[in-house]
């Protein structure tokens, strides 16, 4: 006889308690060798499942309730655009399924939930009609439907139109449906507010809305950037390569997930930069709204750094409480760089020529003409 | 019948030329949630053999020739030091052992070196008597040596004295032996000269000598640290929970590589804070001088950002080019945070009352009064 | 026979071009030793004319096309506040007449405009009822029309109530005033708009209206302060003596002056901070606008650094040129500095009983109470 | 009958206490728009001695001892030197003597020291032989002998060779003889160590020896430099238009004159940016050394910031004290300017084509080679 463990849903774990997402897969698998900078596409579900299993795992031992399988940008549009190789070998619906394969897997460890995600398209930023955008969303969740996620999430999107083709097509599956659009306090980038964003994701269907990536932890993101344009770090000039400086701490991660509670945001996770040891640091800070309980990861790491009482130096030793760490303001080591940077603000959207998506490798004529724009 | 693939070995490599090392495990694995802050033992080697197999694969792929198993003071004194509960269920030769299956696996996939590392000890820092310490030392090797690695590494000692206690140890089991001290430009703790170190070193035996850890890349480390103090960066505030605003970018370790090599350094690595693409970074500068070999997780790195060539954001584009890396100093998108910090400067070492071993955790009442000590 | 030069009065002179004011009298002569930090009151007039004399011809050979007669702060109630001893010898009226005396004769050399301004007041502060406040102002004004100045200023006020009780007694006397507070974007201190305050000034019956001190160059200060809360540089923690990181050098002025003009504000000069090179640096910037005539003190300055092509040295003369001065952003040479302060944000204003107007001095113990309030 | 008040000389007053010397003229005349940056010449003290009359006016009252007549670079091959135009109706003796004049007169109101001084020659640069060089000094000293001025100081040297020139010269005047170089830690221009420069000065005659200018105030300067190169500020690319930033505080400047102190230096005073109110810091630091003698201008200063007491806002007040300024890090406002700056590092000295003496002014085409030679 077997017995049969319920998994309770997403919607009903939010209006008991806080749920907290994972962290950035594209970054922390760049830096480990997996994705390429630039087309960001997730064929490593494929390629190394390894390397995806362990970072899902990862997360899940860091505190994480949702294993979001690895399909950002899986879109058969995405995998082909300006000389991306992904698509050659590949589908969209081969990455998807491994990444759903992968997150189940590893989701059963500990009762998580499953989510599939989706995102913007170049067939949108190229102009393409309403129809074939939502074909090449649709194609991403039938994949999810078909292996029994639990819930959709339509994540990083810079236009609400967009974002409501996409919650459309979602809807339609019965599932929960998560919409998060990656837009800081200017709004959307054909001049949408905020709020008129959140109505209009609310007014499509959305179950639940939210933010994700683009500007920093205080939006949810794991560098610091307030210096960020409308774009938010992307235009910044250190984006993707030399961001390190602006990395948070744990603790400044910790802020972030006592003020978005405090806000009333019952569902927290992070986006790109974001590492296992950031969604440990959301753990911790909320284990008493969530019943006491730490994640396994925490059992490599005390509370406010009381772990550095089992440091050799006494000064190091000295350093073990959360006063210590919570008046820390980290100095750089960086004598020649500078606190602000000024962002790109190109004011390019949905509809200029230089977005157009083009199947061909950029040349290094157009990247000449791209750098004397800039100037 | 079956061939033989002979294994060229450290000394005939570092003739011919350049031999990369890897990053930093304890740091990354931290991060990962598998070791504690403070500590800083390798019990992960049994309890998540996953994690540290993950960890070696991706450093392998990063262009690592030099699998190191994850030893890194496990040592039964230091396994039960100051309240620490590694010791409790696993003996230092537990997971040595561990680590050196873990590492002789994933070398197998490319043929790589195995080495095995000791550091310096509870036992030398407390003032017990050479035999005793080189006890300590001799325990681990012979772990070592009945796993067959191919080299012993002596590596992150603050006294010379005590690391040729360990290279007289590792001289005796016939196999080369590398010998690196965490020291800057000050010396060692005991007030012996860089330069006097490195001689008494390869008087007592040693191989290869060199440094690691405590310093900035330009020593090899990766977090920028000109305003550390003799003991490197445990000595600054940040240490080890706020680092992240000093943390190097792939570019500055393709300079660091690059000055490295072309002092004549040729065994080439990182040290705490030593990421996979760190790793990567060194084997694409000296990409030509390695025969032009990249490595695996170059497939996912064009050098010098021309990966963003297929970036969505025409302005990002423009961003793929050398000299646009290559002049980027980084903001820190920290208005808040200063260049410099000022470090500790207890200059407390061997024999100082405050850093004999304990077994029992460190008290409440203790870590006050170190902290009074600091003001 | 003799021959009178008719003065061309302000606003036939706004008509035609742009006017230029003068700098900072109190901050100047606090560095020269003739005012003191904290009641920061004029009695120098009397005292030591010839400090005064030196600094008004210093601004007029700069270019300033106004002497302002340093009467900041020359009010009866202000010089015995809180331990001043300036009014223990000399009366309000003593001062302004003596500071009529000095402007009126270095005026002269140039034929320049002669200004007497009046401030803020304990008395409205205390929370005196509108005639006592306006007695107040009424001492002041009757010496400037008996010294037969050409216009009066109404300047440094941050409640736009006591600015109208001011313009009112101005009024009166029949010449042009002019009025400007010392408030940013966020308004008064009663939380009236700054739109809202130019509306009433302009009502009250003020000719000119605009701005002066509390906020950086792109608002009238010598002094950068993007991180200033409400009240300005006041709540800076640098304030008073800690300014100088913060000092906009001439090519932040001449691009304020620029921006200032383009914005159509036609009397454009300085506040606390502001020296000689400062205002010579605005009527440089301004030159073409002002039919090409430069100040005596460009005798001593080539525009854009072109004086540098007689230094010594050659990498020094290398850098003669507008791109050089232009494009440059200095370095603070302080590595333990941030850019950043926090800003006091007691949000204490009129009527609050720590304003309250005392005329002893304020005790150690009263300090004491202030700083822990602080905390 | 007269009384002749006997002036007590520079060797007796050194043997008995400190002497404190005055601050920056060049700099701070040009910021009042008297001397011209580039050629750096004093023919002000002819063309506008009130301005010359009130700097050391302003410099007496803040407590210095000595006034040095305003005669930097007044030698007649600096006056005609690439384009300067002091030289066409004045000659470096007309220019002495007014100088004298001027120091004599405001000396008097407080029985101050009276000193000349020479500095580098554009001759010694251009390779003429010893006995021209000489020649240049000593029509320089021969107007001091005749005006009776108390000593003589040789000051502002990179090159210990002219220096030892200037010392023989000066000596034979039976005049005590002060002998400062502008060299910091690395030695003079030709490599001669700092140490071995301050023998040979005493050994050539001098009678004090010390520094002056090109580095911070921990060496005389009051701009912070910690990021100079060997030739000092000058070599940073700030100089001398964007150096607000590092301009120091008065608590700075107090700090300095405490470390001076404590080294044994008893001759202390400042050079380039050291205003009227630094010389008050040092004289305010060093009062209880002094007998508890305090300068006229601390009639405007209470000690520590003490005079707050006496400020309107309640916060302002509570600044009122030593910790707080003490302890301030001062923040910069410039979130775009980095703590440090790479500094020129030409390398260019004594012998060099580029440093040759010329009349005519430097042409823009030799501007771009410079500009050029820079890349």
């Amino acid at each position: 006889m077997v017995l049969l463990q319920t998994k309770v849903g997403l919607l009903e774990r939010l209006d008991k308690s806080v749920v907290i997402g994972d962290g950035g897969f594209v970054f922390a698998l760049e830096k480990r060798g997996y994705v390429k900078a630039g087309p960001w596409t997730p064929e490593a579900a494929v390629e190394h499942p390894e390397a995806v299993r362990q970072l899902h795992r990862e997360f899940l031992r860091s505190g994480s309730d949702v294993m979001q399988a690895f399909t950002f940008y899986a879109s058969d549009d995405k995998l082909i655009n300006r000389g991306n190789l992904a698509g050659k070998n590949l589908t969209g619906a081969d990455i998807n399924a491994a990444a759903c394969s992968l997150a189940l897997e590893v989701a059963k460890e500990k009762n998580a939930l499953v989510a599939g995600g989706i995102s913007q398209t170049p067939s949108y930023l190229t102009g393409r009609p309403k129809a074939e955008v939502q074909d090449v969303f649709r194609k991403q969740v039938d994949v999810f439907v078909k292996n029994e996620l639990d819930f959709l999430i339509c994540e990083y999107f810079e236009h609400v139109e967009e974002m409501e083709m996409a919650i459309e097509v979602c809807k339609k599956t019965g599932l929960p449906v998560v919409a998060t659009m990656c837009i800081g306090p200017e709004g959307d980038m054909h001049g949408v507010s905020t709020g008129d964003c959140a109505v209009r994701m609310v007014k499509a269907g959305a179950d639940v809305v939210g933010i994700n990536c683009h500007f920093d932890p205080f939006v949810p993101l794991a560098y610091h950037t307030p210096d960020a344009g409308k774009q938010g770090f992307i235009d910044l000039p250190e984006f993707p390569f030399a961001l390190e400086p602006r990395v948070c701490t744990r603790w400044d991660i910790q802020r972030y997930a006592r003020e978005a509670y405090e806000m009333g945001v019952r569902y927290i996770g992070g986006c790109c930069g974001f590492e296992p040891y950031h969604v440990r640091a959301i753990a911790e800070e909320l284990s008493a709204e969530r019943g006491g309980v730490l994640p396994d990861a925490s059992q490599k790491h005390d509370a406010w750094g009381e772990g550095l009482r089992m440091h050799t130096k006494p000064w190091v030793r000295a350093r073990a409480s959360r006063h210590y760490w919570e008046s820390l303001r980290p100095s750089t080591g960086r004598p020649f760089s500078c606190a602000f940077s000024r962002p790109d603000n190109w004011g390019v959207t949905a509809g200029n020529e230089e977005l157009k998506q083009q199947k061909e490798a950029t040349s290094t004529e157009e990247i000449k003409k791209l750098q004397n724009l800039k100037k």
